[in-house]
């Protein structure tokens, strides 16, 4: 089976990894894709790598009836339809899908103290924005997206306020870790927690997000930067991105927590979402925040970060730690739950 | 009885308003000053206004060991004596005295992040930061202090990095108030919040403090600015300051919560110090912070707040409520309770 475009303009016959329920694993399926509608482009994927989040999504007993469902969201490709009213695009174009996206027009797109698009921002019902709908059909009945992106597919639509145009001369394989978590990593540091000279950072774990944190911290100058992990193989991965110290709260006996300053939370807790703390303890100092995507703005912002990585301000290279066909997906879900994968960029197209 | 000054450099005895328990009236005792110590000053208190934090205090069960105790903190005074090693005072300087201190040396006042001074912080345990005693003695014990100000006295004893000289043309009955309460609103609102042009600001709660957030969320061009309170009589003084909008918890059926941005918390609660909110909330935009002091490093940053009143740019007036002289003490104490005054001023020295 092998991807067949039927009509650059119709229906796309294509492969997908559908999960068919919770925690089941993937199966290739023959998918059709929908052209895309008024405002939104069709893209050939190219690379795109696992996220922790389709992980939790995809295990997640929440939403039962989202299925079946084609995961994925860190995504690079080439821009193959392109809907009514699209001028900022051009068929061939290479692109970066996006999980919030950047309208451009509402009070949070104008405002320089958001990116919570309110407009195309992050869904959750497993449809696209704009109709509610779904672009995919398998075996007769709808798939649903994931983050309006569902880059588990050969070919996808996406909003064109959700994708990004980027270098066309850089590596897509590697440009997809800048769709989500390394640009959330970074903007977490710079944007959010606006690290400065001389600042002791902590992380609080030391996956691909808090390798990021680790070098955007280090590029800004920070001179302590200590990574907390329970998996020890973490630390050496960690030198290489900055980290200067390392705890495993495994191996601590009392509490090591001192001093005040800014948390930013930016991953989302499998258990207990409720945060508490003592009023005294902010009266007197500190910061709590959020960031999703790390305070970026998509369509603003990411170009030039995959500028950064082009020369070779910020690393990716580092993190990918897996390559694998799209026939192989399923060892990508395997490998980031044992722990021992950092990035894995599945390979849509190529044969490895 | 009046003060009778037995020795520029010795023990002086004079008036202070002593709390024999927590909740009891003060009765205007006469009491022993010891001299300055080393990096002290003493200091004529002029006027001295009474702050929430006061009653609050003063009504706690929680610390009933430290009583006799002199409370008070939000004043201004006339140098009298000088203590070894203080430079930077001259016997006749105008001061406000502060409950939390700027020593210059440790990390947080050599930090741009943090108005924490380590050496000079928020004293809890009615002594004085440099030897953990007191300097005041009454009916032949000692009297505690309060925030290591304790400016319910004629004269007081206060650290030299707890005192901050002004222009003394600038009315002595007005500047009080810059020490503590309307500098932490202005300071909250600038440079905590840092509240932009054409904000939507919220206050919740329209005393002394709430409104001088409301007045320099104006200065700083915000749009709207929604007061909230449970007592009605707070809105007509709002539109002073610049409220826009009033919201009386008490008159709504559901809740009116929306939106994003950022929190600040700068006062202290009296029952359920925990502040928990969802995960989520954080991730999508929001902030929480606190502030003690408005983030102002008092030394640094209070002469030029002086000057700005003196200059028309914020305004003090309207926010004294109520001057009495220091005799009836007692009746200031009345008043904040009762919610009817904003700042009661009680004049030390002059007959009103």
């Amino acid at each position: 089976m092998s991807a067949s475009i039927q009509s650059s303009g119709g229906v796309i016959t294509c492969r997908a990894a559908v999960a068919w329920g919770p925690g089941q694993p993937l199966v290739l399926e023959e998918v059709e894709v929908a052209p895309p509608k008024s405002m939104e482009i069709r893209v050939k994927v190219v690379c795109t790598s696992l996220c922790r989040s389709d992980v939790t999504q995809w295990q997640s007993q929440a939403q039962p009836d989202l299925f079946p469902r084609i995961f994925g969201h860190e995504a690079s490709g080439i821009v193959e339809g392109i809907g009514d009213g699209v001028t900022e695009f051009e068929i061939g174009d290479h692109v970066l899908t996006v999980f919030i996206g950047e309208c451009g027009r509402c009070t949070h797109c104008r405002s320089s103290k958001s990116n919570m698009c309110q407009n195309l921002g992050l869904e959750r019902r497993g449809l696209m924005h704009s109709d509610q709908m779904t672009r995919f059909r398998v075996k007769g009945r709808p798939a649903y997206h994931y983050c309006a992106v569902s880059s588990f597919s050969e070919y996808i639509v996406v909003h064109s306020g959700c994708a990004v145009k980027i270098n066309p001369t850089v590596r897509m394989d590697r440009a997809c870790l800048l769709s989500c978590g390394v640009a959330a990593g970074i903007g977490a540091a710079w944007n959010v927690a606006d690290i400065s000279k001389e600042s002791t950072i902590v992380i609080f774990g030391l996956g691909t997000v808090g390798l990021s944190v680790a070098q955007a911290a280090k590029i800004r100058g920070a001179s302590r930067i200590i990574g907390v992990d329970i998996n020890p193989e973490k630390f050496e991965k960690g030198k290489t991105f900055g980290v200067t110290e390392y705890i495993n709260p495994d191996e601590c006996r009392e509490p090591v927590q001192q001093g005040w300053g800014v948390t930013v939370t930016l991953g989302v807790p499998k258990t207990k979402p409720e945060v508490s703390t003592h009023y005294a303890f902010l009266l007197t100092g500190r910061t709590l925040k959020g960031s999703l995507f790390g305070g970026w703005k998509p369509k603003s912002d990411l170009p030039s970060l995959v500028d950064k990585y082009s020369n070779g301000e910020i690393k990716l290279d580092e993190l990918v730690t897996h390559e694998i066909p799209f026939e192989r997906i399923n060892d990508a879900f395997d490998l980031m739950r044992e722990g021992s994968c950092l990035r894995c960029v599945i390979h849509m197209q190529k044969e490895l």
